[in-house]
């Protein structure tokens, strides 16, 4: 057994049943190794951002790390983009990076880069193998790293001898720490919060936000007049009907101040302290009102189940019956024009039970949240650091960890633009996603932001720099060459009957909506 | 004048007139500076690696930087393969990342990362600037650094308020260095070398390899009987009729090890010593004979072609007439299968006087170059730090270069899928690109390599991995999507009319050649 079969058994028998790859020669044997170890799926991927971007998607539903193969220092270049928006979501991956033999590093080969220089902005956890003796161990800590809580980046980079040298064998994944827990000083300062008499915001994230979690924090708010308010972005939201409603925190910066200022207590939950998305000219970076009071009851990294759990007893919440969304569904807007609204209540109305929502919608989906929690359960999935492009791979990592589950991927079309490549995918794994092209032909969000950041009264190229009509991108074309069926719906009732159709099947479909 | 303004007119002053951008929010300063500044021209591409690619190419064309503009770390991140390879290439790049301002990245936003890490792999030169009053001094030093020989890839990183405060005007470029000239001493090797009766080998790159360098080499060969050889992959070529022939080293390791196997005297000018493109079990990285001996005439950096009229002054090679291709053009098959011989015949009869070869042909390609030494004289660029998806946004960077000369974009099908948004800028600024796609559906370099690392006989899984025609990509479709004609073709005669209409008719189209 090689180096690379030992390190593939190794990941098999550690629970990492996926790899999203997209290899090259040092990652022959790796890819070789396949064929002589059952138990893992190789998913190819024709760019490395949608290898590294399903690796996330896959994360958020399966709970558990896939890994990625990546060729050399510019193959984990094209993942970085993705592997940062990982690292923002928190989401377990063993990224596998490929490089030269360990001994041909010295000759400075036109792919030579400093792999570990590239890798270590993304990565909680990072190591170059130094043998094939001893590859496998260096997976099985790989594997323990990207699981230690709340989920990490964990980049092991495997130089071509360590995986074609003879290997050691299966090694077990080393224990893996369990979350800690807050400390009771944590939880007497958010009962003090609780009941100082001031207004108080519960502020979830992580897993606080998730389901269950966010079902303890609304005793809690039902209890003490606490409002609840999710992140910006969150790696993923299990809601709709029979669950908690929450509003998330808006993005642009002056709703956000205005979200957060009748707070003067803020008590954090798995989520992190507001601050703003970007910089904008006479704004403040910190979001909350000057005034407020900062808690941290849990941080991502802690049990912030346990920790609401101990905090609504000591609040003497438990036996509080927070309102959940009951239903009905959203009804089917009957006409009107096809715009963001409209959109939302036909999301609302048609999304299947169990649906996984990939959200990188941008301006067009900012009311879409709100007009679905009273769909039927569905898991929603956001952007969560920012880099534009994850929408298709998130979508595609999602439907292969959930593969008896509809993904309903909503994307806007300059983000759509990054990483497109993954429909090939879906269509490659027969993976049953629903993509919906927002198709307004922009960088709608530029628009805003060149007022916000002051950039008043835009002349032609400024405006040209943000327009994506010219050409106007044909978004079926693109699907069918990409071997993905596609159709374009320019009103309300086509959206709806195709909509429809697309999710009375299985396999990709995509529908551009004319915006 | 803000300091984006002050940045854009310094950029502009220095004979930086071009910038390839993917921009957003903390750049919108700098997009809003372009309507108040004449002479910068902006093009726009869908995703980062388009812009470095085409800044690379770019570069080489017009023998000086353009300047890119990137969003962040994820933007630099998306464009960092293309860097890698301009890198290699030596190209000239302004290489501008926006940055959150100054105050805001403690607050670790989203977007936060860590820019200079990332940004340090593939940056010769590389600064973060630290205010508005001050950046206008760090474009033009970022200029003189993309300048400096043999060109460099600098990086500036624009945090957003040195854009948006109040900026101090034009900075003058600062004095760049001339290439330096190659010591007396590494004259008297060479002079040595080439009188030593031992079979010597003049190897070429850089400068060397481009034009006048390569006529003073073949002088000095002629006169000495040593021999030429270019660089497996050169950033320019300029060959064709009325040019001095010349072969590259072959990519695959064994043709590699047997062309250099007769040499005792290896001569360096402007080329790095020949080592393996990657590491193979038994096989050496250096790819030299052992008992061969390896003189550097001049480096990259060095001035290449003053050393060799130096060299050709002392071994009396002056008046030498070396052979150059005079043509006739080759003809055009007749008939036969669609092959890749027969394409390179093709190729070499009907490219125009001027064009501009992009080639990242890999597998397909690997006889182009010796079927085409007689071809009307045209510029080569080649793939130069082995990070594919250079050849589409290579071409949209040569043509913003070279608005009358049409650009020839040799292309791999897997390759093509790492950058096809670039398609789009080619419509979007109607930029006379002919694009070949050898569509052979797998990544075929890697079958060949499979073997040569050792991986004999490999399993379905292996072999799917390296497979692209479930589903096929279909190129037509693809091109449509972005806005381009495109048409497949499936025999030679079809070929022919095809790749003649594309090439009597102006803007961009593609061909998809089914192999």
């Amino acid at each position: 057994m090689n180096g690379a079969e030992s390190l593939v058994r190794t990941l098999v028998a550690g629970g990492v049943e996926v790899c999203f790859a997209n290899p090259g020669t040092s990652e022959m044997h790796f890819v070789a190794a396949l064929d002589r170890v059952d138990g893992m799926r190789c998913v190819l991927c024709l760019f490395e951002g949608g290898a590294t971007g399903a690796a996330d998607g896959y994360a958020r539903m399966a709970d558990t790390p896939a890994s990625t193969l990546l060729h050399l220092g510019p193959g984990l270049s094209n993942g970085l983009a993705n592997l940062h928006n990982a690292r923002r979501a928190r989401s377990g991956i063993v990224n596998i990076v490929g490089e030269h033999a360990t001994y041909h590093r010295a000759y400075d080969a036109p792919l030579t880069s400093d792999i570990e220089g590239l890798a270590r902005p993304v990565s909680a956890w990072l190591r170059t193998g130094l043998s094939a003796s001893g590859i496998a161990a260096d997976g099985a800590a790989a594997i323990a790293a990207a699981r230690t809580p709340p989920g990490q980046v964990a980049t092991l980079i495997l130089p071509a001898d360590t995986a074609w040298e003879p290997g050691n064998g299966i090694v077990p994944v080393p224990p893996v720490p369990e979350r800690a827990r807050a400390d009771d000083g944590a939880i007497a300062a958010a009962v003090a919060a609780l009941t100082s008499g001031e207004p108080t915001l519960l502020h979830l994230g992580d897993r606080a936000v998730r389901d269950r979690g966010r079902e303890i924090a609304a005793r809690i708010a039902q209890k003490t007049g606490a409002k609840l308010l999710a992140m910006q972005a969150n790696a993923r939201i299990d809601r709709g009907a029979g669950t908690v409603p929450i509003e998330r925190l808006p993005y642009p910066i002056d709703l956000a101040i205005g979200a957060l200022k009748p707070f003067r207590r803020l008590i954090l939950v798995g989520a992190t302290r507001p601050v703003g998305f970007f910089a904008y000219p006479g704004k403040p970076s910190l979001l909350a009102h000057p005034d407020c009071e900062t808690i941290t009851l849990a941080t991502p990294e802690e049990d912030q189940i346990e920790a609401l759990e101990r905090l609504a007893l000591a609040v003497g919440a438990i036996g509080e019956k927070p309102r959940i969304a009951a239903g009905p569904r959203p009804d089917l807007p009957g006409s009107g024009p096809l715009e963001d609204d409209a959109i939302g209540r036909v999301l609302g109305a048609l999304m299947p039970e169990g649906a996984i929502v990939c959200d990188e919608s941008l301006t067009t989906g900012r009311n879409f949240f709100a007009l679905t929690h009273e769909a039927a359960p569905h898991a929603w999935l956001q952007l969560s650091g920012g880099s534009i492009g994850v929408g298709i791979p998130m979508a595609t990592g999602a439907a292969v960890a959930c593969p008896d589950r509809k993904v309903i991927n909503l994307q806007a079309d300059g983000s759509a633009l990054y990483t497109a490549q993954s429909l090939w995918t879906q269509a490659r794994e027969r993976l049953d996603v629903v993509t919906l092209i927002w198709s307004n032909r922009a960088y709608a969000i530029l628009r805003g932001e060149l007022a916000n950041v002051g950039a008043h009264n835009p002349g032609p190229k400024a405006i040209g720099m943000l327009s994506l009509d010219d050409p106007a991108v044909d978004w079926p074309s693109l699907a069918r060459g990409f071997g993905v069926e596609g159709r374009r719906v320019e009103t309300l009732a086509d959206f709806i009957d195709v909509f429809r159709h697309a999710l009375s099947r299985r396999g990709p479909f995509l529908i551009e909506v004319a915006l």
